[in-house]
């Protein structure tokens, strides 16, 4: 295709990225020389088994965490799904009305998946941002009743990438848990966004439940993980074969395992650098865009993940505008801030979200284009 | 290690296949130059979804179904849910209590959904095979009560390869359907043992639900489909994204798919031809097995899988022939048919599973090693 030619430049990094050098050199060798089941109990199958250990081990090194804490899972839908869904299966058999409560900024993943709860007999409460797109913890506190066994808070939405406060809100659950003498509610954070930034140590953030997904890390689609703290608690979803310490059946996807071990290496080494890095080239584009009249940046800028930018141009429709960007050659998404319901976020934002391949050059080139766009507008 | 020196004789490919050079070749591109998220509106985004329609229009052509009818999962295991948990949780809003009718030589992903139903206030009855291991559709028949929404009976179960009557079995869940003026019951079948040798055109099968597993069809791991056939209502199992028609949540992973697609037409190609070898040489290793005294063949020859047979010594733990054979070098998969209550069948039986790999000279071998160590034990 014509525009393949042409250099393009892709600054939706919150929606997909590619796979790692790393990642597939890691992959490679379980396609074909060792494919075999980690169920079977020939030498190969031994031997599969064990790499297997080794991975979740390494993972779960990088999380802090203990190698009985990594669920592998299909992606961050199915992880976010696990936690939500596997915890009110397992808490209806002790709660009568089991609830949640889930900020208004998670993936649809959760969203919906509380909402299959809600047909299940069960209820939740949707906590709202302030206008910063910040969920405070005081408004979590007074959602919990006495029957909540879970409350969901994103690190990061990956719609807008305002960092939330996660520590906080996991000491507050915990001392709701001490006080109410109860293993409830736990704690469910989606770290998709932010897993490339921020710092994943689960017993610093006091999360029992930690989502991540490999087609956000420049690991394969169809990788992820959900941390399952000691002690928590859940039914599965997939059943038949008692994988995964029965929380996830089906042959594990040891190809996919592997590069989502070997990307998850790459980002934790990277980590710092790469943020400084990103952050200087996002800040260049903040600059730009908030001299932009009418412009309407999303969060506070001290607060946001350091590759990602939500702006409004109140009057105009970011779809439209993100039409023009990609005729331009520039890819961004639209809509990302659609489900939120706060009027400081109700307008459909444009978000640019970058990522390895980004430049100093890319960023010029986007400051020049949406001025182009927008002015015309 | 040193055992992958010498060359090994792999006969376990009901448990796992290596990925097949034309599948890991579509997949490449995907994984790094068309990384990009079909669910996105700038021009790799339309490019990539054109890409997953063409490979579902693929994958429909080669089952006589329709590009509507395919959903993409992550393997067998989640399509044998999404199946019995799906249609369950779909006809629990209009009956009172689902029933299922489900054949005891199924896989754990059916046999343990099953149960989940019977948690969630369903019940199942599981029907025998006879002495031949055949499900007899009069059984099923008998087992349909007015409140069963779904049978599922393998194609093949891969345990031990006795291929069912499902035509049969479907051409009498259809007139049942029509005496009962009734949507109910569905037809499963789980087609992932079968599926290199068989025939897979839905119409003809008379089924409703068909799963496919691309572990054990030369197509990478954690791929897979479930076919639900025009009027089949399911709820779906993970939420929260609408992709594959609100049947199957999560970005759609499209370098697996590509792979799954490639391997599919590789199967239909050369299924005849590999068929008929593998049969010749299958029945060189029954023959062999025949002659050794004391062996019990599960099965009728006829009926059976070309690249399946399961055996059991009566007396002997197949599992300690197993690991017997894996010190000569062979791979088998042991107790395969454990799950089996059938007086016939009750025996753990020692599975060989022939595929793309298997040589005359693995088969001549093999028949040497398993003579000295049963001759011996």
């Amino acid at each position: 295709m014509e525009f393949f030619k042409k250099k393009r430049i892709f600054l939706d990094h919150a929606s997909a990225t590619p796979v790692l050098k790393e990642a597939r050199l890691a992959m490679e060798k379980y396609f074909t020389d060792e494919f075999y089941n980690p169920s079977a109990i020939y030498a190969e199958g031994v031997k599969a088994r064990r790499d297997l250990g080794a991975f979740r081990e390494k993972v779960a090194r990088h999380l802090h965490a203990g190698a009985k804490d990594i669920v592998f899972t299909s992606g961050g839908t199915e992880s976010d799904n696990l936690a939500i869904l596997g915890t009110f299966e397992k808490a209806a058999e002790s709660v009568l009305l089991p609830h949640l409560v889930i900020s208004e900024l998670e993936h649809p993943a959760i969203l919906e998946a509380a909402e299959e709860v809600k047909r299940r007999g069960g209820d939740y409460t949707i906590v709202r941002a302030d206008e910063e797109g910040i969920i405070r913890p005081e408004k979590i506190e007074k959602a919990i009743t006495k029957d909540t066994v879970l409350v969901s808070v994103s690190m990061a939405a990956g719609s807008i990438g305002v960092v939330q406060p996660i520590s906080k809100i996991g000491r507050l659950i915990r001392e709701a848990r001490k006080k109410n003498n109860s293993s409830y509610p736990y704690f469910h954070t989606d770290a998709t966004a932010a897993a490339n930034y921020a710092s994943l140590n689960v017993d610093a953030l006091s999360v029992d439940l930690l989502t991540l997904d490999g087609a956000k890390m420049y690991a394969p689609k169809g990788s992820g993980v959900l941390v399952v703290r000691p002690g928590i608690e859940l039914s599965p979803m997939i059943v038949g074969g008692g994988q995964e310490r029965g929380l996830r059946a089906g042959t594990e996807n040891l190809p996919s395992i592997a590069g989502f071990a070997a990307a998850f290496d790459v980002a934790v080494r990277d980590r710092e650098k790469e943020s400084l890095r990103l952050l200087a080239l996002r800040n260049k584009l903040l600059a730009a865009v908030q001299n932009i009249k009418g412009s309407f940046v999303i969060g506070s800028p001290d607060n946001l993940l350091p590759n990602v930018l939500a702006v409004s141009f109140p009057g105009q429709i970011s779809e439209f505008l993100a039409i023009s960007l990609d005729q331009k050659g520039i890819c961004v998404s639209a809509g990302a801030a659609c489900q939120s319901q706060n009027d400081s976020t109700d307008d459909l934002a444009l978000r640019f979200s970058l990522g390895r391949s980004t430049t100093e050059k890319d960023i010029e080139n986007t400051i020049t284009a949406l001025k182009e766009i927008v002015m015309r507008a």
